[in-house]
């Protein structure tokens, strides 16, 4: 529809006509699991459209419950049936756009396709959900699949009172993240009382369970699918249009391998920014932008997509998650060794109320600084610094910049040093040498037991755990206590959030230490669930 | 002391010593207007560090009470007297680092020395009138000066109960943003009871009154004084350092016209970046900045301060007003010509529960598409909007470049087209020549006489307010009643926020009219205060 309207706006002669396969147009696709709770009390609310209200304003000609089945490209003309008919009908094109988007995968095991599995990706599939829940007054549901939608599900259906187990493949929650933004995520999933499956698959569906990898059977009178999507190439290759190993492969102008022929959306495979590799994309955001440039190209605009980022938020009860670009995991995959760092600043002025700990991480180029990814989880504020990382990326910078980055400021809203400064100010004294950092989930037990690791904190907080074969020396009694230490040894310093160590690092480094400071502090080792580092001394019953 | 710890995390060697004249160091000023209500009930809280708390964790030399009242370049000597006593100690530098901040304002009229009369720059002040306050039980205090932190002190003097009238010699509040965006603040503040007295200046202060120019009394048992500060800038010039037309003399490392001697924050003068000027600027982000930086240099790092581009964000009881680079207003006084589009977008997806309505206006330029300044104003997400369009201007991004830019959306945070990348449309499509906009503060009523006006939206919306000689016909029959509009006529349309104002332009420019969209529809009209403009029929009584 953004392509559709576009080219209306662009010409006011022109014919268009839009055929869509369902019932329902131009529906808020982003809003349905909100629809499952009250939160979304009405699903109308999500038609944005209906073929009327299309026709009136933009003249436009909608043919829902009609189905294009074939492309005649020699004859420039789409062979379109409607619902329930057999005879199909010719129509003409100068330029024909596709945007077909992506089918909801489901996995090959017994008893999916029962009248009790839903997936979860059209206006339709809301409706059959929430019938289905009002008609049989379900009391448990699994969702299959720990992803984006999958945990907006989840909570939804926490919020109407049923019990809710996530069953996620994968080792944690929302693939594109790293595992230690992640952990944060299954802790909060966990205190509302939804349960979590993690690095298992669905077995076997049953009327009244899913049975999981390892045969664990979790009770459930409501399965929701939702393990991600494929671009629905079948058209596009049943016409000779260039497929990738993915998607339908486009130009810059969105322009198949027929240059009367666009693709825009889920559909398609457009260059990621951070990596140049083409790759498809389910985000409402891009697929918006490419219909609109469709048109502008069709008539006659010089205009060129530009990739994406992978820009990505989401709500989980009372946290934020967010990403932008790549995680540290995914560019790993990818051969690429990224520096990173982490912080966990208050998301506003610590004497103003209702601050709370952000954790951001940021992944950079070894050489240049250039931003590869960024991610953050939080109560607040985290996709304030996820648009503004998102931003950073598209405009090219390195975290050189983020150290000079200018935001606004008053204490409800940030600090003088932003947490988006905090991370450019520790990732750019790493790069420049002045501080060395090891991460925790590059280290073992062993690791820690040959060096000397020192815990700056106070005693108070080293009494409530720390790590491993840590001594403590508060930072402020570090200059004193000095001759304790032996600098031939490696030595790993620490803090709470990364600060105190930070300084500490830098008073034995000029020492002449061989000395690294953990990277986020304890924090990040505790929220990240790195248990096996970690020493908990038993705490007296206050 | 930003400076400070910088310079000994990259020295531990180094003899570090901060003189201070008043009693506190490293206080978090910003939060000061909060604690004159119960938000910061402790005004300790505010008080980062103290002498004892550096030396131990800085081994730092911390004088407070210590005035700094020469300088001889030639000794490398600073002269300083310890409060109370005649004699002056010199103490020598190697490197010497000006940090004096300014000065507030205090305009010359009658009765301003006297004791209910308060400045609002350090904790002092805040005792004073917190002492004050608790003592002589105040009822009814005026605050003069409608800046941010005059706004903020009112706010919270209101929160305590207190009867408040805030004095702005302006034209509007926010002197750095225009009055358009500073409108919707003035309706805040008399929604909240805060009374409003624009465009006067204090005549005099009595005991228990302020009077204005004309002669006003305004009862008060209490004045805050918060008409602007000015750069410290005596020591400077006592040492024969440059100093510019406000403030020090700086170089891109901070340093003066004496190399040995830098100088930071509010006192110097550095570049604004969209303009190339040189100028003071009061804001604390960059002032840290700055500290840092300097120490850097010292300790031979290569570093060059990039200018700022003055973000500033402030809470106004529900709402949020924020500014980045210029106003229009103040751009227009420089002698530029900017183009500049408005939008209302909601903050988050509408059919998510909590959306409102933000004004966003980005200024850019005519022949690039630079972005020159960008504002907002709203109840929610204002303060991420214009974090992202500081980091476009300092990553000199274009007009063009937010119609691309790639945001992280869900429904609680934003829109697949946030309202950034609706200004990116709406200005791209201007410079671009697909649309004509006319601003409302440019219209006068005779100008509207003579144009053909078409307000595109309902007869509900039309009944309810429209502009002066318009005539009502809703977008979506515009097509059909194109034969009743006069193609010879300049024509002006408008609907709420712009959009539908939009497709009217489109559709009459296609069909030869001479066209232009209203910017921001009759929402800016009527939130910007062009009451001229207007014309409300008589509401029936419900």
């Amino acid at each position: 529809m953004s392509a559709a309207t576009r080219a209306r706006r662009l010409d006011e002669n022109a014919d268009i006509t839009v055929f869509e396969k369902g019932p329902y147009i131009s529906f808020a696709n982003c809003g349905i699991p909100y629809a499952l709770s009250d939160t979304i009390p009405d699903p109308d609310s999500l038609l944005l459209q209906s073929p009327e209200s299309v026709k009136k304003r933009f003249n436009i000609d909608v043919k829902i419950n009609t189905e294009v089945v074939g492309i005649d490209r020699e004859k420039k003309v789409v062979l379109v049936r409607p619902k329930g008919k057999e005879e199909v009908e010719e129509v003409s094109y100068d330029k024909l756009i596709l945007s077909q988007g992506a089918r909801p995968m489901v996995p090959d095991v017994e008893g999916v396709e029962m009248g009790h599995v839903f997936r979860l990706t059209t206006v339709v599939d809301l409706e059959g959900v929430r019938g289905y829940m009002r008609e049989k007054g379900v009391k448990r549901a699994v969702v299959v699949g720990g992803g984006f939608i999958g945990l907006e599900a989840a909570e939804n259906l926490k919020t109407m009172g049923l019990e809710v187990t996530v069953v996620e493949r994968g080792e944690h929650v929302l693939p594109p993240i790293d595992r230690d933004i992640a952990e944060p995520v299954h802790a909060e999933l966990r205190r509302n009382g939804v349960g979590l499956v993690l690095g298992k698959g669905v077995g076997k569906i049953e009327k009244d369970a899913v049975v999981v990898d390892g045969g664990e059977r979790i009770p459930a009178e409501l399965v929701i699918m939702v393990v991600g999507v494929r671009p629905r190439t079948g058209l596009a290759k049943a016409a000779g249009l260039d497929v990738g190993k993915n998607g339908v492969t486009v130009n810059g102008q969105m322009q198949t391998s027929d240059p009367d022929i666009y693709a825009v959306g889920d559909m398609v495979e457009t260059e990621q920014r951070v990596t140049g590799l083409r790759q498809v994309l389910a985000l409402a955001g891009p697929a918006n932008r490419q219909g609109r440039m469709a048109a502008d190209h069709i008539f006659g605009k010089d205009v060129a997509y530009r990739g994406n980022v992978g820009a990505a938020v989401v709500k989980v009860f009372g946290l934020t998650v967010g990403i932008t670009g790549l995680s540290v995991e995914a560019l790993q995959r990818l051969g690429r060794e990224p520096l990173w760092v982490s912080a966990h600043p208050p998301d506003h002025a610590s004497y103003y109320p209702g601050a709370h700990a952000i954790t951001l991480k940021v992944a950079f180029e070894k050489e240049t600084g250039k931003i590869l990814g960024a991610q953050g989880v939080g109560v607040a504020g985290v996709d304030k610094r996820i648009d503004v990382l998102s931003t950073a990326i598209q405009g090219n910078m390195t975290i050189f910049d983020l150290e000079h980055l200018e935001l606004a400021y008053a204490p409800p809203y940030g600090s003088a040093k932003d947490p988006v400064n905090m991370v450019g100010f520790i990732g750019s004294n790493l790069l420049r040498g002045d501080v060395d950092i090891a991460h925790g989930q590059d280290l073992t037990p062993e690791e820690l037991k040959n060096m000397q690791v020192v815990d700056v904190r106070s005693p108070g907080e080293f009494s409530r755990g720390h790590l491993k074969f840590a001594k403590n020396i508060p930072v402020n009694d570090l200059r004193g206590d000095i001759a304790s230490l032996d600098k031939s040894k490696k030595t790993l310093v620490y803090c709470q959030v990364g600060y105190r160590g930070y300084l500490a690092d830098r008073i034995l480094k000029q020492k002449g230490f061989d000395v690294m400071n953990l990277d986020g502090g304890y924090k990040s080792v505790a929220d990240g669930g790195l248990k096996e580092l970690q020493e908990v001394p038993p705490q007296k019953s206050s």
